[in-house]
């Protein structure tokens, strides 16, 4: 057996932890690496052109593969360009092993231009940072670097786990694999599941305030065997990582983003039973208005995040209940003029089963979660972070996550242009990823936000459009120009066309579906 | 008077400052920061479609406004998506006021979805953070950055300063602006200078390294007069932030990028003296090579960054000296299949009068130096800290600094796609930037990068081509999709012809140029 340098322990170790899949955007610093990549036939790098893709498509894979993403970035401006998505991918509570190269140890004395204090950048993303000091530890550092992407956290399944690979750790030979570690999993506190199984069996003013693990069809089910049984009411938290849905399965609705009307739907509440749900707060603060959506009188209790919890509270106080499933229905097509609550009509009418849904439509997806509550079932991934330019990269991931599934990117005008280069991936890979931009030519929340803050009055709203609107943005020319097709769609009609076409084909398609804008509200 | 929020108290400090631009990509928690751009008619707001954009604007606009750019974000997430830019403006010394919104001071306790440590992140690139607890600091606060933006520290001119605005610092009455204090500006040590002039007096094998502030015309003059009178040989840092160049000005060779070309213009040197540049160092480590490029028994004595010690230094050397010039000379068009050699000769047969150049085309840029050294005076922006994707808002931001000079950014296709945003930000605004793409469909500098750090014999090198193969980008679509006209050039003549007509029209244009890639060494 030959000898192995640093950079093929790393890749021996992700690959014997089934990690198998690696989101690049290579420099000189992670050659060996790179080279690495070609000569193990068990890597794919799927190369992007910018690092918020790869970080963004590991946290779209992460979610969607029952395993971590991976990525590979380029010094800390590198992994600068990927915090975004690296953020998202914390609320998330997704696995994703980021490994980020950097200069040689010894060269970093030089203050060469590209060096930054890695540390420090990737800290503020991540629940564990290494820098590996010698190629002997390299093999140690990747295994653990995966037990940490894989270790729960308060409410969060897993997280970012950043290995920082100087450039001689990985081209120094006695590199060696190592095993993995298991990771610590969510705790389930008996004692506490019983005690709210008896609460819940002697009050029906409670609210379950589910998410994370949780959103999926198993967790569902609890959640609504539970609801059934006892009268509490059944909410989810406002952007689950993976909410798997649709006819058939336990239907929940969402905390919404207005704090206004998010904390209507708790204001009743006299006790809130958190499951996989951090406890809910308002998205900004606004003047005046409490940052905590927990009304004063509310007592909080919390299950913890394992999905086991539920369960055993599900068992304890529902064994044999059956809970209300969504039942199949689709939208009729609408016609005329194409408007974001038409566009939702379409998309309910065609979803198809087992699709992946990525929203990211921001201002207009109000009318998506009712108009596609009946579809078959899919799952539908949200932007846990709350930092736009999710949308389209994590679409890319989850797409070469399950290959045999449909993906659909929902996208807004504003948001798309932050990532948008996560289409020439798309369209390298031959990923199947149908893009709908609901282009209103304008960040349409900011118009709504500026009268939430209380910033504006009337005439000064006048002038502030030229903050707000952002005009001629041609998303068919963009699309072509990184080969993905695309077309527009101006009337109901012409999107439903479009939209089942692009559905009914391979690779990767792109809609630019003209609406007006409408309230953030 | 009416009582300012804090918005406006920040507001009016810039303005006293005369810091009148503004490069935003903003969100809630920055919306009276917006109101207060619309209302304040001293802040012209430029939106950019994302961070990077935005920060890298700001670094161009520094560089050639006499003044700080300024920007402002949205969190942390923003602050990420614009920290590679804001690197490349701390190598550069450019002064930045990077302005960041954050959530109310209250709201910070509850960890709501894009909370985040933004001064861990901050401090990676900044010479300077603080966040603002208290709208009657604000004022204060504001001064303070902008003092520290153009704080010189080591051989640098400036820096990036980064403050933190919560919300409600900003929405709270009772901001007042406050007077902005003096910078410290790059100290002169007259010994030490006369000390350096009485070595270059008796000895004829030193080379002055210049770099930094003494780019410019004048520092040119004093270092080329200094060579004329004691024989010290001339070369600059390897990437300047600005550099005035053409007819009629010293002219100066940068080191080399390839480490064994740097190493080789500075292996015979016995005596370095640094005047405004860093201790040479190569830009990445390599197997068996030294970091420094200095060599072993070669002296090293600084001069300090402040022009007015490089200037001394001439006046006690070389009073009376004229130093040799470059002349005015033009290539001829050239003609056949477009090259990167021939566009060289394009662009100098055309450059105008009075254009600033940025320079991101990596690879492709080897022959522009000398082909547009007798050009009419201009001034040539480099990437300073290695972070590809500057080109492009650097360009941005210069064009909105000097509206009367035309822009040229001269890309690669590979750091185009980093921060392509940019282009729409140069239609709205409806500036003078002409960019030409310089498109191998390839990283080509990886293919270099390969060789050089051992990591590939020839098999493998065929198959790498995956992961430095970036075919399928049509810059022409991506250009018009974002409201920029542009063209495609496969020949010399159709660039030449392509060219002539961008640079006379007002406005942004775009030049997709073919090109074979060439070797990066």
């Amino acid at each position: 057996m030959s000898v192995m340098n640093g950079a093929q322990a790393v890749l021996q170790t992700l690959n014997s932890a089934d990690i198998d899949v690696c989101f690049t955007n290579p420099g000189t610093s992670e050659m060996h690496l790179v080279a690495g990549m070609v000569t193990t036939t068990g890597m794919r790098s799927i190369l992007c052109l910018f690092e918020g893709v790869a970080t963004g498509a590991a946290d779209g894979y992460g979610r969607m593969a029952g395993k971590p993403g991976s990525t590979l970035l380029h010094l800390g401006p590198g992994l600068g360009n990927g915090l975004a998505n690296l953020h998202n991918a914390r609320r998330a509570g997704t696995p994703v092993v980021n490994m980020v190269g950097d200069h040689a140890t010894y060269h970093k004395a030089f203050d060469a231009p590209l060096d930054t204090d890695i540390e420090a950048m990737a800290g503020t993303v991540s629940q564990w940072v290494r820098r590996t000091q010698s190629v002997a530890d390299v093999g140690r550092d990747t295994a653990e670097a995966i037990a940490a992407a894989r270790t729960a956290s308060g409410h969060l399944q897993g997280g970012v786990a950043t290995l920082i690979l100087p450039s001689d750790v990985c081209w120094s030979a006695g590199g060696t694999a190592a095993p993995v570690p298991a990771a610590r999993r969510p705790s389930i506190d008996t004692d506490a599941v019983e005690r709210i199984a008896t609460m819940l069996r002697t009050r029906d003013d409670c609210l379950l305030l589910i998410g994370g693990g949780n959103m999926r069809r198993s967790g569902l089910d609890a959640a609504g065997r539970i609801a059934r049984a006892t009268g509490a009411r059944l909410l989810a938290e406002k952007s689950p990582a993976r909410h798997e849905r649709g006819a058939g399965i336990v239907a929940v609705d969402r905390l919404p983003y207005p704090r206004d009307l998010a904390a209507a739907r708790l204001k009743d509440a006299q006790c809130i039973v958190l499951a996989g749900a951090g406890a809910p707060v308002a998205f900004f603060a606004y003047p005046g208005q409490p940052s905590t959506l927990i009304p004063s009188a509310c007592e909080v209790h919390d299950l913890g995040a394992a999905p086991e919890a539920l369960e055993y509270l599900a068992d304890l106080l529902a064994p044999h209940a059956l809970p209300l499933t969504a039942r199949a229905s689709r939208p009729g097509l609408p016609s005329g003029e194409l408007t974001a609550r038409k566009a939702a009509a379409v998309i309910g009418a065609f979803l198809p089963e087992g699709a992946i849904v990525v929203d990211e439509a921001i201002t207009s997806d109000q009318w998506l979660p009712e108009a596609t509550a009946g579809a078959p079932v899919h799952d539908w991934l949200n932007i846990t972070g709350g930092s736009i330019g999710m949308g389209l990269p994590v679409a890319t991931g989850a797409a070469a996550a399950c290959p045999n599934r449909p993906v659909l990117s929902l996208e807004a005008d504003g948001s798309a242009m932050y990532t948008l280069q996560a289409l020439w991936t798309q369209a390298r890979e031959g990923l199947d990823v149908t893009t709908v931009i609901f282009n209103n030519a304008s960040y349409a929340i900011l118009d709504a936000e500026l009268r939430r803050v209380g910033a504006f009055d009337g005439t000064d709203a006048q002038r502030s459009r030229a903050l707000i609107d952002i005009p001629g943005l041609d998303f068919v020319s963009l699309a072509n120009g990184m080969g993905v097709p695309a077309t527009r769609a101006r009337t109901a009609e012409a999107f439903a066309h479009q939209l089942r076409r692009a559905l009914a084909e391979p690779g990767p398609h792109l809609i630019d579906a003209i609406v007006p804008p409408v309230s953030g509200s």
